[in-house]
């Protein structure tokens, strides 16, 4: 099957003001859409993010790729290393880069290959080894409505009781059964509060906590300890891997990271100064699904356990997700995901996908198992004309409403 | 696609007298063929090790894997790993004989899926990387024929003149542009020589020299620094990951196993010592091509480099061998096969499979491009049923001819 041509469409969709380490979400979030087209007339999907140069790389690469099997992903990731490392900056980042480029591709592949097979994308990665996905209630600290817009109907969350509301809404609409608290936003013992008043309020729920590396080892260490037996991990405390490490050896729960390891470099370092316990797999940039579950067999060598992180994001990376999550054996943890956040937005035609308890049933159908809602597209790609966004940028959009705000970390 | 049938054939096929640290292969050699049927008529094929033993948990987990899908292989690995777990003796090889008998389901699971998308199995491993697969000339001292037996065609080699008069005959017959020498046969400095006569009449082809670990941690250092500039890399000159340690710290190429390293609990405590340097990849124990092709990624992530590990095997194994080479990006060491040795004897159909200078290019039929031959075959089974020989034991073979013989490893 042959690839014809590639439709690359950015999109945005209203976001809620979440507040985080770096700000908070500005009122749009962007992703990119991608559509593989075949001569056979198979059509995959991919979605990626939507700044501006990621969406440029994606729109080069695409080209490069018409004419390939969609069988050929070690060619097209060959392709797709060349443009990219041309055009990239800094070497560090190259190897991500590539990963982040060819991921929306690859998926969209995969979903072409599983429909002319007629099985879902889990087959193709070894099968289904649960039927449902569980994911947390992911919490965030957020203001009643973006600044000069109605209130959204999420409400304000700036303290504990802000914050074990919304995690009722959120388990009362999707029955969620762990919970996250994104945090980082405020000075660490508030923060202990709101995780301990939410162990309070739902004792049998695991709980997580991610401060996105706003707080400095000494910081953790003491936060860490203050919450044993009440995290079920600790997620990225503190920036960087000698930092983790550190942490890691002075407290009694696991420490998680999608940001000190996020590229194949980072393993060997964190693997020999067992900075981690829990790697957030992230298909978005680990080079797709099939290269995320190596990386997942590379945890399970290593003694890690996986979780999955999540970005803003829509219908078809949350098909993605639930199928490589469906297929990972190890890939024991409840996954992140900001499905509620986008509040029945979304580029897919309803049905495919849905809650139960917490968990989204893999699609059956084959391939991703999610069609195009091609009205929906078209709508959210006119949003993301006329939203001004570029690319996300959360600090310079809390700056606005508090200028002296600085996402200086370690913060705390 | 659902498993409807699974037949599981022996076979043996005549083997030449060749020599290593364990003893001399019997005239015999054994192999396991699986046929997977499944209910739309597609048949695969996989092939396996032929002991007795091996082939009984291969017949009790071919009953267990009726009714699946042919894409199921989480569930099918699961399966297989209780009942060879609650049929295994030691807790230190339970992972590797899962991955022993799960292999050949899954290559013929991967061949039946292939025939069905009508495309090659390395197009199931992300394409193509290269076309052919380079192999090495794989060299034996041997006798000139068995005790008792006519001589066969290869000749004796117990000097170096006979090595070098072997790596002729191969190199003419092949085209083969590298070489491997099995030692651990005669004692270390008449090995070195014969590796320097091999390097002195084939200055441009890259050497290695495999002992099976017959070595001593000094006599290694010892050999390795005197084939300094000689060989490519030295394979598994003492036993254990310590021993290989040191040794890798002392010598100037790298080491390479297929013996200290055969499942995934050695792979940390190896990486951590820096023992190795080349892995020699094997789809047999490493459970098949898409746990191998993970495997090769961990690799490539800890910076070792790959090659490939063979056993006397058909064209089966040899064409699985090639899908997985050629799909597989950093594998870049001409790999190992005993392909020459079996002169011929064959349970595919002939035609799929040859060499053009020293390299298999990759079947291009559908799956893994091969078709039995079922009159083989049932003359193969013949042959297994009437050999005698129930698993293999090159150490009580050679005893027979020389009683004071000991496998004892390090011997030198
Ligand atoms: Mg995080
Ligand atoms: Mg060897």
């Amino acid at each position: 099957m042959i690839i014809r041509q590639i439709l690359v469409t950015p999109v945005a969709f209203r976001d809620p003001p979440l507040l985080n380490a770096a700000g908070v979400h500005e009122p749009w979030a962007l992703r990119t859409i991608v559509e593989v087209v075949t001569d056979e007339g198979l059509t995959g999907l991919g979605e990626t993010y939507g700044d501006v140069k990621h969406l440029g790389k994606v729109r080069e690469c695409a080209q490069a790729l018409i004419g390939l099997d969609v069988h050929a992903t070690n060619t097209m990731y060959a392709r797709i290393s060349t443009i990219v490392s041309d055009s990239s900056t800094g070497a560090t980042t190259k190897e991500k880069s590539i990963d982040r480029v060819f991921s929306p591709f690859e998926v969209a592949c995969l979903d072409v290959r599983g429909k002319a097979a007629g099985v879902p994308i889990t087959d193709l990665l070894g099968g289904q080894v649960r039927d449902a996905v569980p994911y947390s209630a992911y919490l965030f600290y957020k203001w009643a409505g973006h600044p000069n817009q109605e209130q959204d109907r999420f409400g304000t969350a700036l303290d504990e009781s802000g914050i074990v509301e919304q995690a009722s809404l959120l388990i009362k609409q999707y029955g969620f059964r762990s919970i996250k608290l994104k945090g980082g936003v405020f000075p660490p013992d508030q923060e202990v509060a709101a995780t301990k008043a939410l162990h309070a309020a739902f004792p049998e729920l695991p709980l997580r906590l991610d401060p996105n590396a706003a707080w400095t080892v000494e910081t953790s260490i003491r936060v860490g300890r203050e919450l044993d037996g009440i995290l079920q991990y600790l997620e990225d405390p503190t920036p960087g891997i000698p930092g983790m490490a550190e942490v890691a050896a002075a407290v009694p729960m696991p420490l998680a990271t999608n940001m000190c390891v996020v590229t194949h470099e980072h393993l060997p370092p964190a693997i020999a100064s067992r900075a981690i316990g829990v790697l957030l797999l992230d298909h978005h940039y680990w080079g797709g699904l099939i290269r995320s579950s190596h990386v997942a067999t590379l945890c399970d060598t290593f003694g890690l356990a996986l979780s999955m992180h999540s970005n803003s994001h829509l219908g078809i990376s949350l098909a993605a997700m639930t199928h490589l999550a469906a297929a990972t054996p190890n890939l024991t943890f409840a996954c992140d995901t900001h499905t509620p956040w986008q509040d029945g937005q979304d580029v897919v035609q309803p049905g495919a996908l849905r809650f139960v308890d917490g968990a989204v049933p893999v699609p059956t159908g084959p391939g991703l198992g999610v069609e195009l809602d091609r009205d929906a597209l078209a709508r959210m790609n006119e949003q993301y004309e006329k939203c001004g966004i570029l690319a996300r940028d959360d600090t310079s959009y809390m700056q606005r409403f508090d200028p002296a705000f600085s996402a200086r970390r370690s913060r705390w």
